[in-house]
């Protein structure tokens, strides 16, 4: 099996549209370039929702335009809808990822559709997709708990993993949106994919809001996935959701991949002047469970270097 | 596999001797009533260490002497030597648990011993707590990673969890003393550890130095280890060990599996009330990673009941 693993950093859109403070496309890009500077080269920079929604999104079709580094970084951007995609084509996106919640009722409250509605809707969006040769990415979120519906059924999330595939979908990514699931149910929902012959094309999206997500991240790797979603300095969660707080932070990530040895291509110590950086334009304070230690040790390589 | 996973609960010595505040008799035993009304069953009640080296646990002999429901709660005692071990059995301790470092430095470092010297004295001990009627604990610390020596050769730990397990010791329980562990050097250990038929009668210790101690809980678990130590609040760390922050938070093991399925008598929302209490006997700010959630949980449930 692979040794190497995908760190996919969405701090500059899951990470961002939860903050108070709107970052200037600027500030956005300087963040872009902290991240860059680490190693990092897949990055979720953005998305085409509507301004008034989330104001802290709004213009990221110009910083598509001033995204540096474009033929070596993997930029995604989320699009709700088909004018979303439209937008996000039109300023030269090559990766889209859409959305999709597991349940009715989430879906009914954050978007006024049924399930089976936006389903379809995701569908199509991956069909364009792979129709324009773009990369076409799809979340299946609350893939494990609904803050609204409880647990959530894994055959659930294997129709809709797999309606996804047959769309068009490159990847699916198991989301776990509130931080509700453990070793144990992300062994059940990815023993179900592995056995419909998907593990291997999906990645993994989860919340720390529990503490859970590294023993989760493992118990994924367990079956075959290398691909996995996390936010720099644990920025982030999900605005529309109650109680999903805690983006599993990049750092612990990258720091207990390269403990395991398995490459990503990013170097954790690096990662302190990124968290700091990133604390800087967004005022927030930040730093995931390792941060402490990570801080410490890249300020003792930083004495020696100096010596 | 059995289901059930031991709890050994550790802030009352491993905790709280790191402490600035040095908690009365009266205070320790408070907090013990905290840890049992939640359902703990399995605690290092304290060490008979010398009072000038370890103020903060001053009068243990007397503590055990106060101890409530001694028949349903297995209670253990730290002992760094035969006089140690003798003030214990003095006391009534019916548990003890030696020390022993894996590496040279940190043996002459600490107590002025040789490796060889160390395991000796704590063979000796096992030996004379086996003969005695004593359950007898054995600790391998740094068993991953050393401040002083680096990566610790899993042959080396091997070894001395033989020694002590031939001694007399009745449980091994492998310490990361430092939290430099992950899931892959968990893995390696155990792995050896398990070929020697000793895997199941380990119990293991992590600290969450650097974010991962629920991760390598999980990869323990695989290998059949069914005992965990773990700390009210994550209060304490080794001040020996430069770099030793933060035991693994209780609330963080039991809630991990509880959610797995797996049962230990703890009952988690009830873990934020002893949180609580502790924090108010310590003084210090307390909660892992999965506090602030429990805490949110427990208020939405006194909500309800109040309704």
């Amino acid at each position: 099996m692979s040794d190497f693993v995908i760190v996919n950093e969405v701090g500059p859109r899951d990470g961002l549209q939860s903050q108070g403070k709107t970052l200037s496309i600027e500030e956005r890009l300087l963040m872009i370039d902290a991240l860059l500077d680490s190693g990092i080269r897949s990055i979720e920079a953005g998305s085409f929702v509507s301004p008034k929604a989330v104001p802290q999104m709004a213009g990221t079709g110009e910083l598509f335009g001033l995204l540096p580094m474009t033929d070596a970084v993997d930029y995604s951007a989320l699009v709700p809808n088909l004018r979303g995609y439209e937008l996000a084509l039109a300023a030269g996106v090559r990766s889209v990822a859409v959305v999709l919640s597991a349940t009715e009722t989430m879906n009914q409250r954050n978007i006024n559709m049924s399930l089976e509605q936006a389903t379809d809707v995701c569908a199509a969006l991956m069909q364009r997709a792979r129709q324009d040769g773009v990369q076409a990415r799809a979340y299946v979120a609350v893939a494990f708990e609904c803050p609204f519906e409880g647990l959530t059924p894994p055959p659930v999330v294997e129709y809709l993993s797999q309606r996804m595939f047959e769309s068009g979908a490159d990847k699916v990514i198991i989301a776990d949106t509130i931080g509700a699931a453990n070793p144990r149910s992300v062994r059940q929902v990815l023993e179900r994919l592995d056995s419909a012959g998907m593990a291997r094309q999906l990645s993994c999206h989860f919340h720390d809001t529990r503490g859970m997500a590294l023993a989760n991240v493992l118990a994924a790797l367990e079956w075959g996935v290398r691909e996995f979603d996390s936010s720099i300095g644990g920025l982030g969660g999900c605005p529309f959701s109650p109680g999903a707080t805690g983006n599993l932070a990049t750092e612990d990530l990258v720091l207990m991949l390269a403990g395991m040895g398995l490459r990503t291509g990013i170097e954790p110590l690096a990662l302190v002047d990124v968290v700091k950086r990133v604390q800087a334009l967004t005022g927030t304070p930040l730093g995931g469970h390792s941060y402490r230690w990570l801080e410490r040790q890249a300020g003792k390589r930083q004495g020696v270097s100096h010596a």
